[in-house]
């Protein structure tokens, strides 16, 4: 008896631009040195087994629809994968037959749930008025760098993101997840209006907004005291307005400088996240 | 009599997907605190003078191609701008008359040539085999961030790049450097070989080579010796082969570790890009 767990087609909701699944190899592999033997499955750079998306993690046996990435990784009948759900599930098993139709999947083990690793960092960007991709791109950088959530940002100058956009980018963020294996989606919240930003900052203990003729970021970061979460807060095109910024560093942000450079908002917002995210990974080694 | 300096058509030879100018409030704008007067000049988020690329700097007068910007930011005869030449170069003086034509322009002082600012960062990355605009990109960003010069490098797994591609990424370079108005224009150089990049290491004095299961970026830059210029190197989809990183740091390149996330090419190349410039900003406060 066959007991197959339907597994949802993965792509059939998605539209044509994010329905290729790149291979592995587009992707580049970093970590840091000695990881506990515990990173070992969070290190999605580890270069253990195959990995790849499954909304639902069989516990005994699955119909799986990750055939066309079995094909490319050129990967035979008993070849060893993992499943991952994007929630922190994974699964080790292996794969019992491929055709053109899936792949049955043999769970080998019970589902283990992995906790996010390190600090998570939380996006607020205005990016409503991001024009050429350069929105799409935003999203889907924070969700490889491994940002725990990305808030559009609504400000005085950059007051509306249109609802087509936020469907949109939920797909891009999806896409990126699985393509880059994180064990745990990133979480594209609603659109917030700058006032509900000032709570959300005066709740953090660690907040970090872009300013120009601040302290440079890492200088701040160094004297911050050390935390599990920090927000990045990065204004839309022509910035935020004097009074926003007066508003946020009353309410407690830090206001960081990004170096000397015209940035544009997306390059801004990936070059914090990316700063901060090397700047936890050195941290941990301390 | 006017003595007018043919200013070359900014755009003419561009294609129309590079042919849009933003205006400058489409970038946000960051700086350290307390720059001393002269990086005043050099630091690009500075907020002073309107400032628009022309070849030719004129000493006393010149009929240029600005007028388009001037529009939008809807400048008026006798505002005060800056015309800069993406080599150093820049003049400030004022606006005659502004037509559909062009923009008379008055020189009020001498050209002054401005340095180099900071650590010079030349990036060596292997982005010959990236699709869908990804090495545009890829280019884009190094520019915005402040990268001395970009080099397409040729590895055993990335062995060749187009020439209609360089041609593509040089018109997206010098593109971006005016958009982001870098007083220099980043350097885009033709490909070379892994060979020629084992010169270029022995003879660098920093050399970062991003690679897995290494010491993290930060802790491996705080620990070396101040230098002026460093070169950053980034492999292919599939990363270098082990051969290639030996050889690499064999030739006395530093491996750096990024962080525990599967990256793409572009994606780490910027990510390491950003965290060098946000750290070289951070070293010149202490």
């Amino acid at each position: 008896m066959r007991a197959l767990v339907a597994a949802r087609p993965l792509f059939s909701d998605l539209p044509s631009f994010v329905r290729s699944w790149l291979p592995p190899s587009s992707f580049r592999a970093f970590a840091s040195a000695s990881s506990p033997s515990d990173l070992d499955l969070r290190n999605q750079s580890r270069g253990g087994l195959p990995r790849f998306f499954s909304d639902d993690l069989p516990s005994r046996k699955a119909r799986s629809e990750f055939w066309h990435m079995a094909k490319v990784l050129r990967m035979k009948t008993d070849d060893r994968v993992e499943l991952f759900n994007g929630k922190g599930g994974l699964v080790e098993g292996c794969i019992q037959s491929i055709d053109k139709t899936g792949v049955d999947f043999i769970a080998q083990e019970d589902q283990k749930v992995i906790l996010p690793q390190g600090m998570q960092w939380q996006v607020f960007a205005a990016f409503g008025t991001l024009k050429g991709g350069r929105a799409d791109w935003l999203i889907e950088k924070c969700t490889e760098l491994g940002a725990s959530s990305v808030t559009p940002l609504l400000t005085e100058r950059s007051s509306i993101i249109s609802e087509n956009r936020v469907d949109r980018l939920e797909r891009v963020s999806f896409a990126a997840a699985k393509q880059c294996q994180r064990l745990h989606q990133m979480v594209l919240s609603p659109p917030i209006k700058f006032s509900t930003l000032l709570d959300h900052i005066s709740k953090s203990k660690l907040c970090l907004v872009a300013t120009a003729e601040a302290t440079p970021l890492l200088n701040a970061v160094n004297s911050s005291a050390k935390e599990s979460s920090g927000l990045l807060i990065v204004g839309p095109e022509g910035d935020f307005t004097k009074k926003e910024v007066e508003l946020m560093l009353e309410a407690g942000g830090t206001a960081v400088g990004l170096g000397p450079h015209r940035l544009r908002v997306e390059t801004a917002t990936i070059a914090l996240l990316a700063t901060l995210v090397m700047w936890s990974d050195s941290q941990e080694m301390i």
